[in-house]
């Protein structure tokens, strides 16, 4: 049963985005309605696809005189169901995906200004043609938009050296909950003239308002980059390598990914086309990236002095390193295939955990030896973000039999993985966020006095609750 | 006539921190509530001095009960009185200065946890001790707190690689206006889960809560630091130059401060022990420094050739590379030294403006070009951060029998620079804050629709408008 949304308010809100912005039929709502990871299945009545800030607002203005909520989506790609509205219906769909202009590109500043549809990948190319760097990179990058990117504070493979999407904003537009539009679009690197208000709306997931254009950081595009996969002897090996690749390298290490032999072995099982690049089996093994200026071989240099330490120290058991473009593609593909050999295999528990750190490996070992206490026989595959201490750990059977009863214990699973976590300062959400799926659990976490003020936040800009309701509070 | 505190509330607050931790005489009192600058002469009967974070709450639960104004200090070395009590009294001063532990330097998560009160030169110093880099660094490194930097977002030299406070916090503890604690003393790179409160607090001058404690983020000691002095034709050139290094170095820039020859002059004329780097004059100068890995030589030779190409183009008159540290101390001694050096030769009015990059040879040209419409025959010098597009416009009358009659204008003058900067999406303060100085200014240059934003959040904070009143907005 599906609650329908107040027909004046339909005609209002399709008169405000004129013709090409509204979709009212079944089969043309649906595709804006299914969540990738199908745990939630959205309703609407009415998707609208604005085309510029002005119908934002007008959309706004017409939602907060009726108290019609609003649930803003940029590509869809987000892994809680944040951009997807209640399946019991009700609630305005606003789709930013027409609003994707790349304004300006000032090389000097080194900024860009765009629109929030623009799709992520079309953002790198353009900085890649202005011979710059736009250097938020994650599996979705094909269809993921900046407005969501933003949103949801996104993280990738390149947060160890750049910061998340946070860190990669200068200014930003926003349609406030009253229809209001906040022109914060500026290009400043300092500017402390008060409360930074960009600040409340990177991460709120469009319950505070809708992100409608920003202007981004751009870096020099590194002119030397340097891939290798390392074979390790355990995570705190990876860690201290790490620091050590730091400090030689003047801080130009971009991804340090950890993966366990396990992932490596689905991948090469699921995945055509990848290659173990090493002899023989190794427990850990960690796909590591340096780049900066043009500086023949200086890189390089530093990483094969700390590899060559490590190998005598029994560190590092192996190691490769790229000597050509195609190489590093090749290694690269290992990582990035990761996620998609374990789907192929069937659905699991998974986590977005984040611990200092210092604590990776002992959370390793924790969360294993507690979700084994649980079920003893299961498959683990603890991967990611090493230098962001950024863990994906997976849960999964063994027999495809077993599944569904596996399944059934998802929440059990989900509660002894994210306590160990925060039992260790840790996060339950180090970059997905938290949406539908985390809310009763960051409630949980969180002290009072956190949820206290963030729910005083949201009651000072959206008195009236109709931004994205339900999510993250 | 100043305002007393309530008796009660007095002996109260007196109890909640002990013997110790307060004073209540004048002369006592009285270094406490000098501004630097002498804009702004603070009164108060009471000033508490809180050992810990427990002591801080029980002052801020018995000043939310009673409805007593708190003003929050630090180092008090802020430039806009944003940390002097108000001349009329009745303000409680709470300073941080007995809560200056290191707590933990953690090596592997290159963090720090420090309390509010720590000196910066001495978290500085903690850090490299550990063989790690806090890049926090300005003039008032020896007194300011840490509490304060964070309070006021500080800049300072290293902006243009590490970025301003605000991005050198991974956690902070937080007494709220009501009095309780808010632990978010968190470590991790990533943590997606709901608003990221610690956003409100760094930059919000003491009027949202009392940051009492933060983990800092640190960073690889640079094994390779080289510092030049180069003669540049004019500031484009200067911002040319820079993007031309950051690009060869690898983003490796981490200071590019501008200079005019009058700057230069002042300095040699009042500063015993500055040496003029050249052997004629020129108009601009920068002061550049890079910094990494043990590289051997590798950024020397990529600015080396920067430079040399500069020259060529006329881009560059001259250069200095340093190369010894004490070649390089001389060097900055000259740009440390320009603050002082002007000083010397009387008050004159200075402005802290920001402007996009790609703008600030428009933005020098422009505002000496509307200062001098109104005074024709005065002192302008446009120094600092250029990588940061950050300028002190300093103006003063050529001499000092026409300095009272120049003051007078300060306030037009004043308006001048800021009418010309926020013309060219600018900000009238980059790094200084708003505090008192220029509180009535940002309601004149923001929307209606920002403040009201901002107040919102203020209200819903800080209902009873205890938190440093008067301050900010």
């Amino acid at each position: 049963m599906t609650v329908p949304i107040d027909p004046q308010t339909m005609a209002d809100l399709k008169i405000a985005v004129g013709s090409r912005g509204w979709i009212d039929d079944e089969a043309g709502i649906a595709p804006f309605l299914e969540e990738q990871r199908g745990l939630f299945h959205g309703n609407t009545s009415l998707v609208l696809r604005p085309a510029n800030v002005g119908e934002v607002a007008a959309i706004v203005q017409i939602c907060a005189a009726t108290g019609t909520p609003i649930v803003p989506q940029g590509g869809n790609t987000g892994m809680v169901g944040g951009a997807v509205p209640h399946e019991e219906g009700g609630q305005v769909l606003v789709n930013l995906s027409r609003m994707h202009a790349i304004r300006v590109i000032d090389s000097f500043n080194n900024t860009m200004e765009v629109e929030a549809g623009c799709v992520l990948a079309d953002i790198q190319r353009a900085a890649a043609d202005a011979d710059k760097l736009f250097p938020l990179s994650l599996a979705a990058e094909g269809t993921c938009q900046i407005g969501g990117n933003l949103s949801t504070n996104a993280g990738g493979t390149n947060v160890l050296r750049y910061g998340n999407a946070r860190s990669l904003v200068l200014g930003l537009e926003v349609v406030l909950p009253d229809g209001e539009i906040w022109s914060g679009l500026r290009g400043l690197r300092k500017d402390n003239t008060g409360y930074d208000l960009k600040q409340l709306f990177i991460g709120a997931e469009g319950t505070l308002g809708i992100i409608t254009a920003a202007v981004l950081k751009l870096f020099p595009r590194p002119r030397e980059t340097t891939t290798a996969m390392i074979a390790v002897r355990d995570p705190t090996a990876a860690l201290e390598l790490l620091i050590e690749v730091q400090e030689a390298s003047g801080d130009a290490v971009t991804a340090w990914e950890l993966m366990p032999r396990y992932g490596l072995e689905l991948t090469l099982k699921n995945i055509p086309g990848t290659v173990d690049p090493f002899g023989g089996p190794h427990c850990w093994y960690v796909l590591g990236e340096l780049s900066g200026g043009a500086s023949a071989g200086h890189q390089r240099a530093s990483l094969e002095r700390v590899l060559a330490n490590g190998l005598e120290s029994g560190q590092v058991e192996d190691a490769v390193i790229a000597t050509s473009a195609a190489q590093s593609g090749a290694l690269w593909r290992i990582r990035e295939a990761m996620p998609e050999a374990q789907r192929v295999e069937g659905s699991g528990v998974r986590h977005d955990v984040a611990v200092p750190l210092s604590r990776i490996a002992e959370f390793i070992d924790t969360a294993t030896k507690n979700a084994r206490a649980a079920i003893a026989d299961m498959r683990i595959i603890a991967y990611g973000h090493l230098g962001d201490g950024n863990i994906h750990f997976n849960l999964s059977p063994h027999n495809q039999a077993d599944r569904e009863a596996f399944l059934t214990r998802r929440e059990e699973l989900m509660g002894i993985v994210h306590d160990t976590a925060v039992a260790m300062n840790g996060t339950i959400s180090a970059e997905h966020g938290i949406g539908r799926l985390k809310r009763d659990e960051i409630a949980r976490y969180k002290s009072t006095t956190e949820m206290n003020v963030m729910r005083a936040v949201k009651a000072a800009l959206d008195p009236k609750g109709i931004m994205n309701p339900g999510k993250v509070l």
